[in-house]
């Protein structure tokens, strides 16, 4: 009777297809059957029809292990970056979120107070991002920690942004710096490792504030929408930056049916970031471009609503959306056309850096 | 630097509060704040005011290992049960659901083909209920599966039933029959038990079709849901079995302030379930008020609104409610009566039951 499930005639590595592809793969036999069905799968969020406003639903899953290390992430802020990440999606569909859903499963290793510690991070961010949690699940794990929240918006029909509404000639914004989160991880990763090897070193973290604190405690571009909101902008199309910038532009890209081209002048980046790619023999660009997590908002607007970002604090004109047969490509300082490679896996597969 | 997070000064055991002990520790301090949130934790799904439908959002977690265990679950029948239980929790507001999302963690002893066992049944079961899949997030896993399903649904105003709406003199009324889903389990953990000590024996599973289908293809209550309409019928408090008679009937009592006194012989077995149960020298009672996974409906109705479910097939009025200070009690055929005992947990803690 008991049958090997995972074992099946043909083996297919879930690796060889991308997290995209496997996406794609997995729900390319989902059509929308309801009428209040409006956007499904493929975007930062999923719409809902159901009445005067949409209703905008996100969700993300956290692993220990693969999105989280327990030995420099503290609970609270695990709690408070769970939560965050999808209210991320939401206004990335320019849409405020109103409610969330957290679903935990964990090990005996956990006590009440560490699960208290979870959830005062959840707390945090429920009251400062003014969101409900009004639902979830407690189970038991044979081991590790997973946490799965799920975030509900209410948006304005005309006013979602979509990733697919960039035009030909529009304007390539990024809110924020971008990279520095990437190198917050490789620096809480090289001291990990130091400290494995010998326990008794004090950690080198002094001075590296700012990095860590956008890896550990992220917060989610809201000030953006109520900009948005303020001056009357609405993006041509819009996606939070999670996965890295060179990853976002390809979905904009692929689903909008353009090209980009981004300029490395225009890509924001904070100096420590640039310091610290430096120190770590890494191309600042290339942490911007390929480093994630940073959930800042990268987005489009017409060419002739330039006045309305051009006097908002934090926002970077970094380039302009061009033809799809000119593909996606970054001009450098030096003046040189690169291809821009398309990202995978939301996680990392940090370098072993060493100091 | 390495926190040992889960290490605290004070350490409470999770089990020491048990499910519901926990949930209510854990969101104690959330207040709702928006308008929209009508309904937050406590009931078989959130439910939120966006317009002219609301919108109710349930969410649960399966967790192998602890919920399914892939040595006698197939995974399209692990695909299709993780979004059925989540429509139950939707069908149980009496509302309607009409999307999912779903998020799967897994690690890469699975392959694509594995993947799209979970995703056929999650496909079958997206057809058959006519909801949409809009959303998920597939990730890895340092080990094991781990499958999230949020599911969201309509409903009206005046129709939405909560666990909090039961009033004395209401009759307890159950769909279909209970137990059988347990009896299915105690089945196939003691063919896995044989299995694992002598591989060569045969498993016993034979003439067990209806209890192992219960177990492994629970369906929701769509039908009733139909049928409450049709006969104008909204019933005053109502929730899913997925816990167990005995602790759903705990739920409604506590959130509605009452007692409930439920007659033995108004309890549904199914003959397969008392038989069965009577082999495994158990009291098939004890097995239809505590094993969960029904997934029928508990509900209560004002009594003037007897002669609407009189002639329903599949509805047994199982009891009354009752004052609060006379507990919630069940009355034997042999005219006893027992304190019922809360129950806690999902899952199950299987007994080592032999052949």
């Amino acid at each position: 009777m008991p049958q090997d499930s995972p074992q099946q005639p043909q083996r297919t590595d879930v690796n060889e297809l991308g997290e995209f592809g496997l996406i794609d793969h997995l729900t390319q036999n989902f059509p929308l059957r309801n009428p209040s069905s409006l956007k499904g799968v493929g975007d930062d969020a999923a719409v809902i029809d159901n009445g005067k406003f949409l209703t905008v639903v996100s969700t993300d899953m956290l692993v220990e292990g693969i999105h989280f290390d327990l030995m420099y992430t503290p609970l609270k802020h695990l709690g408070y970056k769970s939560v965050v990440v999808n209210l991320s999606d939401i206004y990335a569909m320019n849409a405020r979120p109103k409610q969330v859903t957290v679903s935990i499963a964990l090990s005996n290793r956990f006590s009440v107070e560490a699960l208290d510690e979870i959830y005062d991070g959840i707390r945090t961010a429920c009251e400062y991002y003014k969101v409900d949690l009004v639902g979830g699940d407690t189970t038991s794990s044979p081991r590790g920690l997973v946490i799965s929240v799920t975030a509900i918006g209410q948006g304005v029909k005309d006013k979602l942004t979509y990733r697919n509404g960039a035009k030909v000639g529009d304007l390539i914004c990024i809110t924020g710096n971008v990279g520095a989160a990437y190198l917050g991880l490789q620096l809480l990763e090289r001291e990990k490792q130091v400290y494995l090897a010998s326990p008794g070193v004090q950690p080198e973290l002094e001075g590296h504030d700012y990095l860590i604190g956008r890896q550990l405690k992220p917060e989610a571009r809201r000030d953006m929408i109520d900009a948005f909101e303020k001056n009357e902008l609405v993006p041509t199309s819009m996606i939070d930056i999670s996965d890295g910038v060179a990853s976002e532009l390809f979905h904009i890209s692929k689903q909008s049916g353009v090209g980009a081209l981004l300029e490395e002048s225009g890509v924001p980046i904070h100096p420590d970031a640039a310091m610290q790619a430096l120190e770590f023999k890494l191309d600042p660009i290339t942490c911007a471009l390929s480093g994630g997590e940073d959930y800042e908002l990268l987005f489009t607007i017409n060419p002739n609503d330039v006045d309305k970002v051009k006097y908002l604090p934090d926002i970077y004109i970094a380039g302009e959306i061009v033809p799809k047969e000119d593909g996606v490509k970054l001009n450098t300082k030096g003046g040189n056309l690169h291809d821009i490679q398309a990202q995978g896996w939301r996680h990392f597969d940090p370098s072993k850096l060493v100091r």
